[in-house]
């Protein structure tokens, strides 16, 4: 088994980084704060003796050595970057926890056949950069590097530019590396393990995602001079077509979810009917059809209601990913594994979008869940057990050292 | 008749300063731009003889002497501010045809028994600060000039310290002018008058307005693993929210009007659903009744929608003023400068709110409209014609003449 304690320590410690102010992290992606932490895990990655790679995407690769020199490394992680207002342990724990297994085989002189790989993925959350699992997409061959250098914040600044300025863009051809396998850790994110009384999900699948950016051109007005029926208020049609979004993720559920997330009103003045709004619409289902469906009522929708108010209207698909089957051989190596270890446990899709959804294109992976408090994340509020985690991390050293090989 | 030429010019000349993306001005109040703006006025006016006085509020008050030293001055003018995406006339018209009624008073050789003042008030727009028509309302004692400084921008700054910043604040204090009467000029910012093709808008009355802040409190989540029915999403009930601001305002319709122009949605990522936003709705109407009905029918349905919801909701008001009848005598003096000079002529309702709203409570107060090309205001496209300006201005110059007498 690993070692709990210093698995939560650690937490704690990386969560100094970037403190949120309720609680929880702002360590978004490319900030001074991300460059921090990053120094923070290879610090500790090379006092455990691992070797430290960086490719172009800026994703850290922290080797410990195998015994074969054929063998392809097993990589085990997640993301260090959170949400603007986001938790402790969204990412960090998978990311920690690659390292805890490192300290702990270096504690038990266990060595393995495989090289063991502790990864931290450049902005996983998709926050200031949108879409979210860039750089791990960049790995598995879905986004080209040159396209991701040139996605713009909010302020207009580019990726490449800011990976560039915090210092953490490396020399090494990104995707070059191959995988024997991949295992990440995460928490739920959702409720269902902790309704359930389970100590681990195993994942057997992702639900995929569908992001568009709506732009909606209305006309600038006066809100005081400007007879109602002379607007043309973008406002008022982004209001009609949210209560559509609403109603097209109800029409599916419980196999759909749908909301706004990311609403931009121009030029947001209290006297000025807005000329302007964009905003995008998240849409997921663990089956592509209601996918498919969802993304063309809200065109169809979309594009209705626009034209009854007489305002223009754009869709721009700017992030998504089908629905995924993990490998057969990872996933059974994690319920194995908790089986093995007298964890209770549970067969689960994520309902969020994770690296291994990407690097499951490209090698064998599969991923281990542990509760999060009332399946709250993506809030600074994020809580989970310090026996949670430690569940977690044991189920994925045990499928990881499987895999790996002694 | 004034110098339409030298108006028209000076217009153009201010409109540099503080220049927009499409055309119009982004000269808000109290930035670099706007002391700028102050500073080229300034100039003017004292080349044109006048002494300027400067109060606590940074209103702007340029005197040209009149004969009799016991005569109160009449007072003319309006604002130099901005939108964020204004245009060139929208207050700036009123300021400068002040300054022009002077020149041209100069060029004549024309002395008036009352002293004559062309007037800048600080702060009409009210996006940067809330409430619009801030200084002059603490001119005449509507707010006090205490709770005024408190007032915040976005990022927290004081308008206080903001005003001391751009070196405008100054040693007068508010209010303590005495006037014999006021007169603004102002584009209409409303489509009856090129509708009708008149020239001249007779404004007898202000509708009122009234801006209520809207705070919902839902609970962030993740959009993807967070099942609909766990969701307290705060953007949704918005949207439910500006649906009945729109109902509520077409329901007195043609005599009342209804919008958001400001919305803020926190923490804005698009993998968040919304935990908070704050809306500010604008509601207006010529009759007081209407008013408080639309006002009490926002706070019923919010609240109904908040519990449906399951999401906390608050109200503030954050602006208004009741509907204002102008100065009978005032009037008149404008309608029959209109007459006199032989311009087309409608007797109106301003749609928008203005300092001679308040100012009207302390001095005898009127106003004069020109057209503006479709109606369109608080836009970069704003647009009127020359002739439209050298005809409001000639009228507010025999109005203000007139009452000044000679
Ligand atoms: N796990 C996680 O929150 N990832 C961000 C991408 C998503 O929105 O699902
Ligand atoms: N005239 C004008 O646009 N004033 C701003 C205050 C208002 O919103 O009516």
């Amino acid at each position: 088994k690993i070692n709990g304690d210093r698995l939560w320590d650690s937490l704690m410690e990386m969560a100094k980084i970037g403190p949120g102010v309720a609680g929880g992290n702002n360590r978004q992606t490319l900030t001074d704060e991300d460059g921090e932490g990053r120094a923070l895990f290879q610090k500790w990655c090379e006092e455990a003796g691992c070797t430290m790679g960086l490719d172009q995407m800026g994703n850290m690769f922290a080797m410990r050595a195998g015994t074969d020199p054929e063998a392809l490394p097993v990589y085990v992680g997640s993301h260090l970057d959170t949400q603007p207002t986001g938790g402790k342990y969204d990412g960090v724990l998978g990311v920690l926890a690659g390292l805890e297994l490192i300290r702990s085989l270096n504690d038990m002189n266990i060595k393995t056949k495989h090289p063991i790989v502790a990864t931290n993925f450049t902005n996983e959350e998709g926050t200031r950069y949108a879409p979210a699992m860039l750089s791990s997409g960049v790995f598995a061959g879905v986004h080209t590097q040159d396209w991701a250098y040139d996605r713009e914040d909010a302020e207009g600044k580019k990726f490449g530019d800011e990976l560039k300025r915090i210092g953490w863009r490396g020399e090494e051809e990104t995707g070059a590396r191959k995988m024997h396998a991949f295992f990440e850790l995460h928490i739920e994110q959702g409720p269902i393990l902790e309704a359930e009384g389970k100590d681990i999900g195993v994942v057997t699948h992702g639900q995929g995602l569908s992001w568009t950016q709506v732009t909606i051109t209305g006309k600038d007005a006066h809100t005081g001079s400007t007879p109602m029926p002379m607007r043309r208020n973008a406002g008022l049609a982004m209001a009609r077509i949210l209560e559509e979004v609403d109603a097209i993720a109800w029409s599916h559920a419980p196999h759909a979810v749908g909301a706004a997330g990311h609403i931009d009103v121009y030029p947001n003045s209290r006297n000025v009917i807005p000329g302007k709004v964009v905003f995008t619409v998240d849409f997921r289902s663990p089956e592509l059809d209601v996918i498919t469906d969802m993304e063309n009522r809200l065109r169809e929708k979309g594009t209705g209601i626009a034209e009854t108010m007489g305002v223009e209207i754009e869709f721009e698909k700017v992030g998504g990913f089908d629905p995924v089957a993990f490998d057969e051989g990872c996933v059974t190596a994690v319920r194995n594994a908790a089986e093995r270890l007298g964890y209770s446990h549970l067969d689960i899709i994520s309902g969020a979008g994770h690296d291994a959804c990407w690097i499951n294109r490209i090698a064998p992976t599969a991923m281990v869940m542990c509760p999060c408090v009332d399946g709250l994340s993506h809030n600074e509020a994020e809580e989970i057990s310090k026996d949670w985690a430690e569940a977690g991390a044991n189920v994925l050293f045990h499928a990881v050292v499987e895999t790996a090989e002694i």
